[in-house]
């Protein structure tokens, strides 16, 4: 069940609805067409504005309600908004949108005209989701297959048409089952050489991470993950990104310690223990709902543990955040530049098919 | 400028709304919360259903119009429209939605709420697509680099921020400088070996396919393309993915013919040439507001006469569709179990960055 809005807009000719009585006329030409659809339509309120505007409101038995708006900048606008019960036949087909469209296109002599696909509000499942440049994105998501809240977020595992199972963490996508790319990137498939190599992992939760870099004989990979239940998820529902490796929580080749990662590196560090590589692979924001400049913190009190662990030819592998968010990558790399003793980096990216965008990958070293 | 459309939903308890004056409380929350962001908020207009539903509208000097509506169902939405000018600062930013969101949802007790980013309508450049399973998706598209009307088609080149420069003819996506996984999941490189091969493609006329299939080494390419301004806006904006292909017509190795494709398969059939592999690259609905069975007609006719130019161990090779839109890709593989001689075909997918969707592959040989 959900309420289905459905947005349409015309671009008429700003002469054409400059008087009142020309934008009454626009409003009857679309009254007209709309109960061609809507038999039992009625104008509930309307109003004009001091600048050239027209408001009104029409419903189909209060349940249907529509509005529609005219801007004396030549725009025209309707909205359509219903309540559709699970099971029921949408008011509105696919084909009915693109008739009204082209007819009304036709009769307003509209040269640009637009209806989006309904937006479905109200639903349990969310299939929305923002990109890191607040651009909204519709999932083909069709179930919720897993959701608990653990002491740290709440994790849901959706089963998406064409990106198979996702790990949503706080609303936020993490990693599908189309994401080897991801792994591959941040991980440096190809150009990195990990064979007898020692590797700490912070975060990596969902164990893709560990499940490729295992592939490629490792000495040792120690795997610092603070939420046991997002494994429990992740093993059950996305073996296919991290095959068995989250079965078990120790082995000859690895270790998987739950806790707080910070905690760890700290004793680690007064251990005098050395890797050769070292994963940022927490997710975007640490806590949900901490302020910006306490986030930074967190990630430069990352930074500045995780360098105190690799050994001077060591490097520091990590995810950045999409690539058309300057301004975010700006201020990651203005943590970098913080760090002492100095680090220079060089940057990779791939287009992550869960994220539908493109997203920037960071390879630090010691200056 | 652009009219900015702002969807808020809240799930609510139902029984905290059963009431019309739990509603109207309800109702009194909102309209308070609201004038933190709008202080000169007025009523305009509101009505009750008989089914427990309430509605009203709210603006704010006629300009900014809020519509709120709360379902029996536990439901409260609200929509919060405004026309902004180019230049001018949105009246609200996503700190005040966010914090609007989050204020309401504790006030309310919601235990779900959302807010999608503000939809931009009425704008020149549609940065809204969708998929081919009427999912949207907004494009981070930032310029119209190029448009002009053919004969046979809109064409339009827009740059994406994180896709390149993008093809779109009659506002259907085509291919986008980010999409050389599309041309090489089509010819199936790696797989097909198109050294010494006679080669015909039809449609093409981005030049991807063309440019690719050149560096294997083909004994000759055909390319029969209806539109020769598609060619010289790609031949100008699209040369990261064509090269210089489209520059000339015809060279040892290649002739690009600009006419219908139909018509010089006719004349190829009744000359008796053979190809080893016959491309179907003609964009997915061959002539806009074509009737669904025109369409389907179409593209029997380009399968029956691509069999005729066939050797007989040659290939077909083609688009097909979403993979989630299994219902056109059923009557796809329809059309090919149609055909006399029989034919047996296998397929291969890719996610494409452009469509933001996985896209199945046909190979079609005769059975």
């Amino acid at each position: 069940m959900a309420l289905q809005t459905i947005l349409f807009d015309f671009t008429l000719d700003a002469e054409k609805t400059a008087t009142s009585s020309q934008r009454q006329d626009v409003a009857r030409v679309v009254r007209n067409e709309l109960e061609h659809v809507f038999s039992q339509l009625e104008l509930a309120y309307s109003m004009e504005s001091l600048d050239g505007g027209y408001f009104a409101v029409l419903h189909e038995n209060k349940e249907t309600i529509i509005t529609c708006r005219i801007f004396q900048q030549g725009l025209l606008t309707i909205n359509v908004e219903y309540y559709l019960a699970d099971g029921k036949e949408p008011l509105m087909s696919f084909d009915t949108m693109r008739t009204m469209e082209l007819i009304l296109r036709q009769k307003l002599d509209s040269d640009r005209s637009k209806y989006l696909p309904p937006i479905k509000r109200g639903g349990y499942i969310d299939i929305y989701m923002t990109s890191s440049d607040e651009r909204i994105i519709e999932y083909d998501i069709d179930t919720l297959v897993y959701e608990a809240r653990s002491p740290f977020q709440k994790i849901q595992i959706m089963h998406s048409k064409t990106l198979g199972n996702m790990l949503i963490l706080d609303e936020l996508q993490n990693i599908a089952e189309s994401d080897l790319i991801y792994t591959e990137t941040l991980m440096g498939r190809g150009i990195e050489n990990y064979e007898g190599k020692e590797i700490c992992i912070l975060g990596g939760g969902d164990g893709a991470l560990l499940y490729e870099l295992l592939k490629e004989k490792p000495k040792h990979v120690v795997m610092l993950e603070i939420d046991e239940l997002v494994m429990q998820a992740c093993n059950k529902y996305l073996n296919t990104i991290c095959g068995d490796v989250l079965e078990k929580r120790k082995t000859e080749q690895y270790e998987i310690i739950v806790g707080d990662c910070v905690e760890y590196m700290k004793k680690f560090i007064a251990d005098g223990r050395k890797f050769d590589y070292v994963f940022g692979d927490l997710t975007d924001i640490p806590i949900s709902g901490a302020p910006i400049g306490e986030c930074w913190d967190f990630i430069r009190t990352i930074f500045e543990h995780s360098f105190k662990l690799l050994k001077p030819d060591g490097k520091f592998l990590t995810h950045g955040n999409g690539t058309s968010c300057l301004e975010s990558l700006q201020l990651f790399e203005d943590q970098l530049r913080l760090l002492k003793p100095k680090v220079k980096f060089t940057t990779s990216k791939a287009f992550v098919p869960s994220f539908m965008e493109e997203w920037l990958f960071y390879q630090v070293t010691f200056a």
